[in-house]
């Protein structure tokens, strides 16, 4: 099995990589499904504070790799033979993942802060408490995380500076190299 | 005054660029030398350890961008157009450069941690002690300090993963740009 992960700050546009892996019909298991499938067994209401405080406590609990070693055991059900994973938070999912998958490719999406600011101020123009300092801090919170050591050891880096079809493009050109290489074994 | 920052993992490049630098004749302040100084002024011995040591001392006596505020202070009295920051490690430092200098920008040089490892192995053949161990424990030190945030951070990304030509040459092109920019003035 080949898996090929994105991370990339708020704003980079990993969500847009994640689409179109997607429209290529790639299988896409997402880290955070597996928090929220957790909140659902234990009967918890799924609200972001739950789910988040969820995370965490697991984290504490069992390592900050947890919710990778979740993942690895539904990719063993699921026998596809490429997978997308979405939301790498810790280098220790990356060393987890990069130990028990034979073929893992992490792949950073990379923005200045500028592009990114401005893209997130427009994504939130309907919401009026979008604020600069808001983004700021989820960006804080996300770093606090370990997202910024995620992105240093990323395999590839593609930077995303300009319009959304020629990042479009790069993402599914990097997709269909793995297809092809995957095929061809 | 404009300020471009170089910064990267260990093995990604970032001395190369450093040195495309120097060749264009820019001025370059090490924030090392900083620290080193430092130790000089004190009558302390050059050591790794001194100097390490000193580093971590003052950062947690004065804050963790207490090397960016030194180089500030350098960077005043020297007066130059353009100035290349090298050896940036936490993001404090960042947001200090960031605040203080007008134009600063911060460039991250990115290599997959394969093609790192196997310069800095290749670097390294002369010393039988070098060991990938020792690679990937030195990388983990330095995330500690904070270096992915950096890069994360950062508002241009080069990738290395060609040729030192090549990548010499992505090097020079923006910093001309910054010269040419500096001219038009």
């Amino acid at each position: 099995m080949k898996a090929i992960a994105f991370t990339g700050m708020p704003g980079s546009g990993k969500t847009e990589a994640v689409n179109v892996a997607k429209e290529m019909g790639l299988k896409v298991i997402s880290m955070g499904d597996e928090v929220r499938n957790e909140a659902i067994r234990r009967g918890m209401e799924l609200t972001d504070e739950n789910v988040g405080s969820l995370a965490n406590e697991m984290r504490i609990k069992y390592g900050k790799d947890i919710w990778a070693k979740k993942c690895l055991e539904k990719l063993r059900e699921m026998k596809e033979e490429i997978v997308v994973i979405d939301g790498i938070r810790n280098i220790e999912e990356v060393e987890t993942f990069r130990k028990k998958l034979k073929n893992f490719i992490l792949v950073a999406i990379h923005a200045s802060p500028i592009t990114r600011y401005e893209r997130l101020m427009k994504r939130g123009r309907e919401d009026d408490s979008m604020k600069i300092e808001d983004l700021k801090a989820r960006e804080k919170r996300e770093l606090s995380w370990g997202l910024g050591n995620v992105i240093a050891m990323a395999d590839i880096v593609v930077v995303n500076e300009g319009s959304l079809e020629e990042f479009k493009n790069k993402i599914r050109k990097i997709l269909e190299d793995l297809v092809i290489r995957n095929s061809k074994k």
